[in-house]
């Protein structure tokens, strides 16, 4: 059992440092009301609209971005997920990190990039599946569209996964409020899994963002929400034991294995 | 462009007489009101929860039961979905059949099972598509816990499906009402299809049925509503060609082809 703390924030686009200093400030929020895992928004270092500003900004993943969230996890005890651009030699990926201390981080890299806007600015990866260990609950990386399809989180699912842990940028408007009343809950409760997937407010140059950060157990229940506006720091508890009784009802993951031919 | 009416309907346990007559009683309606196709819960001609008496109504596909569908279309000039228990030789199915007149059914059985109940009386067929036109909208069908598995749509989906129609029998409780205010409009927005999830009310000796029938437009909206408890004549205009802007906004299926290695 973790308590996991959730940023939706208002990142300043292309200003890298100050949305390292909002994250470190709520890293040290987020340890002193037990959390021992932040997470934040899709490109929440960088910004996400700024168009090539984003992939201006691009670094190896243990360049100086990663270097400064080991440290901020150092200090405050909390581990971090973070989204970056990510450099690899020619190709520039939408990449999110989870840095523990000193411990060796783990990159997931978007694999289904959204739209013309995000094409033109980096490289697909291929669909993967990075399952790591926080304080004993076994968590996975998407990264916004990706979690649309179903795919990707069964993948992440049947690997392993106690929760989905999902960067986003999600703009304002009818299909992103769909997306945040209908589809978060029902990836969790058709995997039976955790889903937190924790978007943006307010707009940057390009976008504006939905807000409704969305953290639901594996039941369907919701376990917090953001709301449309403002920046809010959600603090949940992640208990996969606690869902025990909604696992044994709801045998997806074993019933597709009986079926699947 | 078609109107499609589905009967929210309280089966009688075991009687197939007046399970037929009460769809004969839904498809004059329906004709009255201009509808080409009515669409009825899974297992309805039998009823759900009769167990063995259930399984002992089997017939094959050109029996009594589906001769009888054929002559009500007849006479309606409406086709008609219904759920009846088939034998294939030893084997007994949960299926579900298209009548349109003197034309040749469509049959499509359970692939997904739920629970001993089921597993005891039936056999799981293999995951099958089978799809078909009926007055130029492309039609395929699963049943009940089928479309709980998002593999199940996203194959009928990628088939080229418009419209996935559900005979249900789903159980009042917490998962039953997640599943009908959260699953269903998902599994369509994530498609882009129509779905329609078409329920039970009422009890029988084993099960209390949730009502709570859910039909969903390509974007997500809800077209129709059964409410918890009474039978409901629902009807809607299945129009393809009127959700042409939320398919190329939500661009999943060819999203998928583009990212899916």
């Amino acid at each position: 059992m973790i308590t996991l703390a959730a940023l939706q924030m208002k990142s300043e686009s292309g200003d890298v440092a100050a949305n390292l200093a909002r994250i470190e400030a709520a890293a040290k929020e987020a340890a002193t009301k037990g959390a021992s895992l932040l997470m934040t928004p899709e490109l929440g270092i960088t910004g996400y609209g700024g168009g090539e500003v984003v992939s201006g900004l691009a670094e190896p993943a243990d360049g100086p971005i990663v270097q400064r969230l080991k440290a901020i996890s150092s200090e405050t005890g909390v581990a971090i997920i973070a989204g970056f651009a990510e450099r690899d030699g020619e190709a520039v990926y939408n990449s999110a990190v989870y840095v523990d201390g000193d411990a060796a981080p783990v990159v997931y890299r978007k694999s289904h990039l959204y739209g013309d806007y995000e094409r033109d600015l980096f490289a697909a990866a291929e669909p993967a599946t990075h399952l790591f260990k926080h304080r004993g609950v076994t968590c996975g990386m998407l990264i916004c569209y990706d979690v649309e399809f179903p795919e990707n989180v069964r993948r992440l699912a049947q690997a392993g996964a106690d929760a989905v842990l999902v960067p986003t940028a999600l703009p304002a408007g009818w299909s992103g409020t769909f997306i945040a009343d209908h589809m978060i809950q029902t990836r969790a409760f058709e995997n039976q899994v955790f889903v937190a997937y924790i978007n943006h407010c307010g707009s940057d140059e390009r976008f504006s963002f939905a807000g409704l950060s969305r953290i639901a157990a594996p039941d369907g229940n919701l376990l917090a929400s953001g709301g449309p506006r403002d920046e809010a720091l959600m603090l949940v508890k992640i208990d996969p034991a606690a869902f025990n009784i909604s696992k044994a009802e709801n045998t997806y993951l074993s019933d597709l294995n009986r079926y699947a031919r």
